[in-house]
């Protein structure tokens, strides 16, 4: 990989009254031209979007010719490098810095975009933006968070981390949740989620001890913060309606969604193929293909598409690599939705506003308690 | 909970000629007649069954009467005490000895059956097992193994533990991939099975420290425990055709255990909810009900109920607490395989030789490796 940059001039038309979304065109596995029909698909729907797209300049600029309602809307940057799938998230750190990847969170760094998105490397996006972002006050740890499809009136549930760290402690625990309802709050528009920590069993006794540690600490100040705490949950709970947003270390939530993931297409794979057995089976599936899409529309993750990286300055939004145009479309309206929020801005203060009630508890209590503080990497 | 145990006299006919199951009738959630309901299913199918089983007489003996395929072929074990689905496991292990739970145990321990079954609390069957049974030579944690419907010709995998410990080091995984092995040969019939260890990625730099060094000790000596590794796996790969063994701790075991079971069951009930929604759905479901039917035969969890615990002097099995008569007969129908194949002795003698595999080299290696024994608790 280079580290030249070169970087085309901003030419993105009324961006004062837009919405700018930060998209590198890059790294998914389809290649550029789902990114761009995602964009313009999302651009059709919502005249107040518009974007700044990185990447192959010579590649994506005919692509946007041929979209008419990009016109004017999109400010391409040129950049001549790629984070690849298997690249390593330390390699990238090093060596990043001729990528579309880099240049896409270097607009929102600057202020330049509210939000980021990219269908890039999940390991080597997170270490870019917590480069270039840093972590938010009171963050050790920042997370991923995903919505997950749920029997709750909302649709969906939020999980985190699935998968930005490996690990997490008990204050990390904490400020999950804390991110997490301020996710909840803003992105599902629940007003005072429930938040569930995620363990083997819903007895105070069960799981390992930084679990009953994060237990105590998330339960003591859950009112302040503006949440209800339902205690432990299940990996059964976490499409139920008895949690809206369930809190789990890298390692466990990032297994979690995966075994779900391959749970449900496994069980797709299965009814096409008791659809398909015979003549028979082909015909009566006909007869059901409405609610066999209704189905779909409900269990569908395409519909969902977007990790969220919570705990930096600003909002990046991971999409899934294999993400098709409606993936990547789902990705952006997320992207405009918690930039019409002023999302980071909410996350930051509800974080700094939850981990002082803590210290200054401690405090009271005659203990003193470091908050944690970002460890900023450069 | 007293102490007293009333234990009549053993009147199994014909035992020499028949396989016997030790069964505890009182754990389940839905009552002692289930369990004799499954009891009964399980004898008419096959005559070598006979049991041993363990609970409240005077209720037990009238359910049993009722039964004439029963009739001489079970031998009843009063207890007056049953262990509760919330009693602590370090409750049940100082006060447990009059329970029924105990006294299933007690008859494997005594060879006077081949396999113990119970429906009851899994963390208090766990703890009796280790106690009464013992850990076997090279086992510092016992697991639970499950079958997890996959992609396969054999129609499941194994995955493993998915329950007995919260934790496991680089060694105990080791031990859980020859145990896993073992099982998938007899269980499932395969010669060779291939094992992969549950990671957050496929790449070798991925996940936590003790994986790596698991990684590293299950490579080198598959090929002379009889296994082929595959390296690591992800969540999507438990149910895959990738993989036959999923190896992991019984944390990350348990909650992906458990999502798996939370998202087919979500999907279920929204194709109940796509198939009832108006006449005309009602209707198309008719003519696919064949088909859904034999969908609901290949992903039904109740036609592979059980979790087997492995690593012990003796073979338990775990039915479900919420199995029902169906459940019930597939656990005991697996008690009877493992029993026939003579499954207890089969893992012990693969385990000391794959534990003894790996200390000769260690000593060839110029170093001196202590191999693990049981920390024997009575």
């Amino acid at each position: 990989m280079q580290t030249s940059v070169a970087i085309s001039p901003s030419s993105v038309k009324n961006s004062a009254a837009k919405t700018v979304i930060s998209v590198d065109a890059m790294g998914g596995d389809l290649g550029v031209a789902v990114v761009i029909d995602g964009m313009s698909r999302a651009a059709r729907k919502n005249p107040q979007i518009s974007f700044i797209v990185h990447g192959d300049e010579p590649t994506i600029t005919p692509l946007l010719a041929k979209r008419k309602v990009l016109t004017g809307r999109v400010s391409v940057r040129h950049t001549d490098e790629v984070v690849d799938m298997h690249d390593r998230p330390s390699h990238v750190m090093r060596h990043g810095k001729g990528t579309s990847m880099w240049s896409c969170l270097e607009a929102v760094r600057a202020k330049e975009a509210s939000v980021a998105v990219s269908c890039g490397n999940t390991g080597a996006l997170m270490a870019l933006s917590m480069i270039r972002l840093r972590k938010a006050a009171g963050v050790k740890r920042p997370a991923i968070a995903i919505l997950w499809p749920s029997l709750n009136p909302q649709g969906f549930n939020v999980m985190l981390d699935v998968g930005a760290d490996i690990r997490a402690d008990a204050q990390d625990l904490k400020v999950f949740a804390l991110m997490g309802a301020s996710y909840a709050r803003n992105g599902l528009g629940l007003e005072r989620p429930r938040i569930g920590l995620l363990n083997v069993g819903t007895e105070d006794h069960k799981g390992k001890p930084e679990l009953h540690e994060a237990n105590d600490i998330i339960a003591e100040d859950a009112k302040m913060n503006g949440f209800e705490y339902v205690g432990f949950v299940e990996g059964g709970d976490i499409p139920s309606d008895k949690v809206d947003v369930i809190v789990t270390d890298g390692f466990t939530g990032n297994v979690a969604l995966k075994t779900g993931e391959g749970t449900a297409s496994l069980i797709g794979l299965r009814m096409r193929e008791a659809f398909t057995r015979n003549l028979l089976s082909k015909l009566s599936a006909l007869f059901v293909l409405r609610s066999l899409r209704h189905l779909r529309d409900k269990i569908d993750p395409r519909q969902v598409n977007g990790g969220v990286f919570l705990g930096l300055n600003g909002t990046v939004i991971k999409s899934h690599g294999a993400a098709d145009a409606t993936g990547v479309e789902a990705a952006i309206r997320l992207a405009f939705q918690l930039a019409q929020l002023g999302f980071t801005e909410k996350l930051a203060a509800r974080v700094a506003s939850g981990m002082q009630n803590r210290q200054d508890e401690d405090e009271a209590n005659g203990e003193i308690v470091e908050t944690p503080q970002s460890s900023e990497n450069t």
